[in-house]
């Protein structure tokens, strides 16, 4: 199956990849962070979209791995800023290490991103380098809206939208496009792509925030309900808070808000109870929905062979369907 | 002057750059760090290259910016691993806005001169990307190899060298040699630059710990004896200790870097009176002195008009002869 393929090869290129050498306090929390494993969902999209346009997706995987390990950036850097103690499981790099590692390691690993991408074409280098800046900095404008909405009262649901858009979706995005660059595809071709991956991207958050609150807990993998328990505001809080608003009886939301000591699993099912006398999943599901769809029918669109478009179909609709 | 004609171009690309708008607590920090002021030696080193090799020079004045982002980038980061309170004589950027903000508005600031170095030719760009990730690398490295000393009881005087070479000098390497790149001259000449920005770079950090200690107070702007009072393992207390512990009287220097409680005129005092008694200054001059000469006698080798060599000979005499 292409997909495995493809995992396999980005796997193997992770393993072969040598960060740097001294002093070790530097590169030993990359290799620590690149080997606690996870979906490596950004450099499938990469190689994939590359084996639209060419026979010889072998040459994204490279690149790809770069997009693996901004990512990867970003999340050692997140989980100071959150002062998070697990990333997968296990101890964070500012745990394991501290706080100043985490942020140099991090440094460095974005330097690491930006070699790895040098080994595209020059033909499309410039190209490559301008839109994964543009990317690059939009996804810490996306960091920054979300710490400054953990302190604002009320957030907009379009802002919302536009933060996860931010924070999550453009890389997915830059993802794809990057595959299509490397795969020389049209520049029509490489905006659709973008888009695909924007969309996808939107409706994976969505979905995110969805299964936080009615996920499976057998097939979830974190607790379920966590968002509730922290007030996290994800799009079923900020839409619920404003339909309650309307309709005159935000009260006993903005209880479950404020109220400072509580039991946990009192408190889930009390909000959960909430959402569904407003029929929050139904509407959080059909906005996820609206971005999926989109990113699938801009697939439709892509010029490409049906055949060599599949493996990216199943991609995304394991993505749209996954349960954790 | 020439100087002074690349500075003001300098001065006015660094006003009219945007880095960006929204949120501001990721752009406004950006603006106030680079607004501080600062020499602009690393720009203006960039600029000067380009001329010494073509006439037009205003081609590198906004690749050249981007040096000087990078090192702000890395000014901020170290200010927060480093606890630092003050920079240029203001609040750091942790200080007067928070630590989260200081790590991702250092992020991006280091994605923005990523963006201002794409402003050179096509046929550079990727020379020039992989050559300055080679040097971001360093400079993050060289960051941690100073952080390591400060908790190790020895360290070696080339460990030293090495730990400056990568922290302070590759980047003034980097600056000459981009500005070589872009200036189109033939690669000896710009490993030659390169060679001189590494040479120079190490006089200039190891003047920078003559200074703390031997400076004149009217003139050093900081507090003379700084290094002295926080035991910094500058490349003269490496030798006094070397030193000391050779001719057996290493006793009373270690005193002084084992009392935890003391009177600041006085350590300063103790302490440069033992440098003074082992002949430090002398040495760390002469060893100051080698590394000025060889990046001169490389200046003089680099093949090029001694008129357009001339600016950058003053600017390089500037930074033998400063006292601040």
């Amino acid at each position: 199956m292409a997909l495995e393929k493809f995992l396999q090869a980005i796997q193997e290129e992770s393993s072969r990849t040598i960060y740097g050498e001294k002093p070790e306090e530097l590169y030993e929390p990359i290799r620590y962070l690149m080997s606690l494993g996870g979906k490596k969902m950004r450099p499938l999209l990469t190689v994939m979209a590359t084996s639209i346009f060419s026979e010889d997706w072998e040459k994204a995987v490279r690149p790809a791995l770069g997009v693996e390990v901004f990512h990867n950036f970003t999340l050692m850097h997140d989980d100071i800023m959150d002062a998070a103690p697990l990333r997968r499981g296990k101890a964070t790099v500012h745990e394991k290490w501290n706080q100043n590692i985490a942020i140099l390691s991090g440094d460095v690993m974005l330097v690491c991103a930006y070699e790895l991408l040098t080994h595209v074409e020059d033909g499309i280098f410039k190209q490559v380098i301008k839109r994964f800046n543009r990317t690059a900095a939009e996804v810490c404008e996306g960091q920054q809206f979300d710490m400054n909405f953990a302190s604002m009262m009320e957030v907009k649901e379009d802002d919302y939208i536009n933060m996860i858009r931010l924070k999550t979706s453009v890389l997915l995005g830059f993802a794809l496009e990057l595959g299509g660059m490397i795969g020389q595809a049209q520049e029509e071709s490489i905006q659709l792509l973008y888009n695909i991956g924007v969309n996808v991207g939107i409706g994976f958050q969505l979905k995110d925030d969805i299964l936080d609150v009615y996920g499976d807990p057998e097939k979830f993998g974190k607790q379920v309900g966590g968002d509730i328990i922290e007030n996290k505001k994800t799009w079923l809080l900020i839409r619920a808070l404003e339909l309650a608003k309307q309709q005159g009886q935000v009260d006993s939301l903005e209880k479950w808000l404020n109220v400072k000591e509580f039991d946990k699993n009192e408190k889930v099912q009390a909000v959960r109870h909430i959402y569904d006398s407003l029929g929050i999943r139904e509407q959080a599901e059909a906005k996820m929905n609206e971005y999926f769809d989109k990113g699938l029918a801009d697939l439709e669109k892509l010029d490409a062979p049906l055949s060599r478009k599949k493996p990216l179909i199943t991609l995304i609709n394991q993505l749209i369907e996954r349960e954790s």
